[in-house]
């Protein structure tokens, strides 16, 4: 993972980027913190496992890693549209997708602690492959066969419950008064596309769209992971950006090898080096599956999934035509050809690509005897595209001229103003949060109406006449 | 209501927008439908109580509203920073916010169908004054008084059960895996504001911004309305736009002052009308309150609450440093002063200005004979900036021609490509989903390199050199 930096600087610029994984990891936590990009839930009650708040960094470069999904897969793309669908449904939809029936993880409790485990995770930890198709019962087999090499890893104790299956879609009293409202669940939604499926029909009703077209959305959703972990890789309440695309069956498998390759691309295009990316294909399909591949990336803990790109078939309309009772087939204008469409979808996680991206940026590089740490982002992803600084902080004259190009520049994009330190000190501020641009007013601007406007990854200064500013702004952002 | 319209077109237009209120919102909700805005949530299962879905052009106009706030409450304002909270968070919380001992509202249930209901709001509709401050002691006199007028809404029958406090946050069990989740329910948020309070020390700490000083937020937001209604006024699931800007006490009314006059020019520069905003000043304060105002707009059912502007003084940081533990005051390093911060909020319904920009939008004219629908919408919020139209679909070298100005104006707007039926029918269908301008390249664009431009309001048409588009839309978009 070492990490060539390509500064043009004067300076002498060593990577010092070959850290460890864990180490990386640990460092990429710790800063997401103190630089308020992302915060533990509720800190100050102690915390609220597997919960993430994203601060004032963080969530700039939330908002713009989802309007660069928005631009590239609805603005830039012919026959894709958007839809937000709610996070709550009618029931009877987690029923046909499956959920409610196999949606589940195997959980054991320590009879003495009452902690409780996955118990398919903890079998796997110890070497052995306790892989999704195996019953509950063989589990249950192979953790009693091996059960003197298990110990509850709060307590010690090695007396557990049987194992039983719990279900993963969280269960909430939503629009329910009564007071049993176990009995008839009102269910979060455990993944958004299902708001895309049962819209399907609304869409084809009320829009000009033809087959083949897709319907994407952004959106949470919710799932009872029994240990989430891996800071925000894998949350119990995590961001999707699906895209569902509809396509007549005789070219689902050439649309599903289009959309592999776009889906490639575009990781290419947010900044992410092809080295750390690869493919993974799945190997044990559900039964209507026609191909399933994930893309993966080299996150600190190793290579895993940021998005998923499934050929699905007609499972999906089918199911809802069957439990709605609707006929969700298609009729083609132009050859009458009726068919129900196959899907194929591409799934990512927002707070996946969000930990990828900072994964990919984070870089220390030695310069001089001093670090200088650098969130290389596009100019696109930065959260702060410009910082403005007045050299001097007691010179009313600078400190006027600077606001009044801050003022400016901040109509069109997230700027920060900062007075407070030496120039260099800003600078390294600025690096740290990825700032691709400071604009430094000095005595220079007063005489000959010029800022210096320096390069974040190259270090490089420039003059630039200020009325050539936002022209140069426009063609680098 | 009766809308002047300001065309110059040629044609004789005449308004026609003196609708009936109630004819009004049905027009707006079955063209919200119709024209992919809004559907309701799972439709095709029957549908699901008080939930709703953004299609294709409401997504649009949902995220346009967002970027305006997120544009004119951070990036043109000093001193306020973003925030993204979860929707899930310690239950403490809800402790500490009064919400878990006093969020609620009266139910009965009818003791034949057992149909719940809102008993402040039937006895309002009695016209008996049930007011917030009442107890449950004296509703339930109220209402077994009056029995002899109280009918079961959906059976007919007047018996019914005690009233008892129904809480409107709404409960589930997330990261609970015991069955008994009702003990220790964990809430879905409430309010977005709470998950500002408790990060108020990590922005402290991880930000350099010093009071006055703001943190915004955009997220859902979720209550156990017992009767939600009006469309997408009140829903069970619903999405907020809040400030919560931290001051010292001694500027708690100035500050207010000033943020209640940014609010409401807001409105204005969305394009609201002044005619149709007014200022509704809160009667019965919460004891902690200062003040509390809010800005209504006039909706199709009389005149409600479009956004809250509250003085809450020291409550929020205070009830959070004593159930937490923790200390939340500030210190403020020039002056040495320390102090809880007070503060002010800003709380806006993303849901509530989807729908006042529908209703202030949503215009019917009188052409000739013809009646024009036309979205209103400002050209920052309509869902498609710019629709390109070859004139005739069936001559390559007009198609061709089109696709390729579509393809360079898509790069940096939303465009719609349409190449179906005549040009006015054309036009009827963008002036329907607010789209400002049209652009129709024909004979004289293979030519002379131009295009008609046809703006949506005025419906006037000009030529323009395709080599001036795009500094054209620059300036009007």
């Amino acid at each position: 993972m070492a990490k060539k930096t390509k500064s043009k600087s004067t300076k002498s610029v060593k990577s010092v980027n070959s850290i460890e994984t864990n180490e990386k990891m640990s460092k990429i936590i710790s800063f997401a913190k103190r630089r308020g990009f992302v915060f533990p839930s509720s800190e100050i009650y102690g915390g609220f496992s597997s919960i993430y708040d994203y601060g004032p960094y963080g969530v700039e470069l939330l908002n713009n890693i989802k309007k660069f999904w928005w631009k590239h897969m609805i603005q830039l793309r012919d026959n894709i549209i958007g839809l937000d669908s709610a996070i709550f449904m009618h029931p009877k939809i987690w029923e046909a997708s499956g959920h409610v029936a196999g949606f589940s993880d195997p959980l054991a409790e320590c009879k003495k602690c009452h902690f409780r485990f996955r118990v398919d995770t903890l079998l796997e930890e110890l070497g052995f492959s306790a892989d999704e198709k195996m019953s509950l019962g063989q589990i249950e087999k192979l953790f009693r066969k091996n059960i003197d090499k298990i110990k509850c890893s709060k307590c010690g104790s090695n007396e557990f419950t049987e194992i039983k299956k719990f279900n993963l879609l969280v269960q909430s009293n939503l629009g329910n008064f009564s007071s049993d409202f176990e009995k008839e669940p009102v269910y979060l939604r455990g993944e958004t596309c299902q708001g895309i499926y049962v819209n399907y029909k609304n869409v084809l009703d009320s829009t000009r769209v033809k087959i083949p077209f897709g319907i994407a959305q952004i959106g949470k959703a919710f799932r009872n992971e029994i240990t989430a972990r891996q800071f925000i890789f894998r949350t119990r309440e995590f961001e999707q950006m699906e895209m569902q695309y509809f396509v007549n069956p005789k070219s689902e498998m050439e649309e599903y090898e289009k959309l592999k390759e776009y889906r490639w691309q575009y990781y290419l295009d947010l900044g992410i080096k092809a080295k750390n990316l690869k493919w993974y294909k799945h190997k044990n399909l559900v039964f209507y599956a026609k191909e399933a591949y994930d893309i993966e990336y080299n996150f600190p803990f190793g290579f895993k999934e940021l998005e998923g790109i499934h050929a699905r078939g007609d499972y999906d309309l089918k199911q809802h035509s069957k439990f709605s009772g609707k006929d969700l087939s298609y009729t083609d204008a132009t050859t009458s050809e009726k068919y129900i469409p196959h899907v194929i979808e591409s799934s990512a996680g927002v707070g996946r690509t969000f930990l990828a991206l900072m994964t990919e940026a984070y870089t220390e590089e030695k310069i001089d005897n001093d670090i200088r740490v650098v969130l290389k982002l596009l100019p696109e992803l930065a959260p702060i595209k410009i910082a403005v600084f007045p050299l001097l902080k007691n010179k009313p004259e600078l400190v006027k001229k600077a606001s009044e190009i801050f003022n400016e520049l901040r109509k069109l994009y997230m700027c920060e103003f900062d007075d407070n330190g030496n120039i260099g000190k800003r600078y390294r501020r600025q690096d740290e949060i990825g700032t691709p641009y400071c604009v430094t007013v000095d005595f220079d601007t007063l005489e000959k109406n010029e800022v210096t406007v320096r390069d974040r990854d190259t270090m490089k200064q420039e003059k630039i006449k200020i009325e050539n500013l936002i022209d140069y702004f426009k063609l680098r952002i």
